[in-house]
């Protein structure tokens, strides 16, 4: 862990970053729209070195169809101390086909923010990932 | 507000959006670092159509120094119904120089996520807004 003072953040180890990643549950789907940043929060869950969440049509499950790098982003800030965290990963995101796999993750039984009923998996393999932990005030 | 039964999220009017806005105090910027998506959290407070938020050295900073146009993320998520809301901002994000509004954004006293003394104003203008809202399950 190295101390960042300018910024006064703590840059994690990657570790750290995927411990950090597999306790969330409600992260942002990263990419760029008509060359514009956008993202889309979703209920996710770690499996193995994959984020796993559901979703409908949409820019997510077209993105994801064409094998499309994306961010995904998890933070989680304590709004009375001021103290958290945030991880940022860079992945491929796909849509899982294989039916065995879609049985598998069935079972893990992934909330989709709109109900339980959006019928497409998409996974993004964790391929960069970094994060950084925002420390108590100093006085 | 119309409503998209693909996805089961419903689009937000500009109205609606801009008052959600106004209530949340965590946000994500949106760029993109090396070609690649990236979300930064800050806390920041919504001054007319401008939100502002204190940032110190790095890459917020660098690139309002030259004003660029960024994406701005706030969502919130009731995680025992699963219900809430994001809001997507597009704008151009510039460094605060002027003294007279660094010292009314003082007044706001807008903390920075890393203690209270990052010491430069961003302000990024809303110039698009769009949001979706995401209602309880249907059984």
């Amino acid at each position: 862990m190295t101390c960042l003072p300018t910024t006064g953040l703590e840059v994690l180890d990657a570790v750290e970053c995927r411990r950090l990643l597999a306790t969330g549950t409600l992260g942002r789907v990263l990419l760029s729209v008509n060359a514009l940043p956008a993202a889309f929060p979703v209920n996710y869950r770690l499996r193995g070195d994959t984020i796993v969440f559901r979703t409908g049509p949409g820019t997510k499950l077209s993105r994801a169809q064409d094998v499309t790098v994306v961010g995904f982003e998890v933070d989680h800030v304590d709004a009375a101390s001021g103290t958290g965290w945030s991880v940022l990963v860079i992945g491929a995101a796909s849509t899982v086909r294989d039916r065995n796999e879609i049985a598998i993750l069935e079972q893990l039984r992934i909330p989709s923010l709109a109900g339980d009923r959006l019928p497409h998996f998409v996974q993004i393999s964790v391929e960069t990932i970094s994060g950084r932990r925002i420390p108590a005030s100093t006085p």
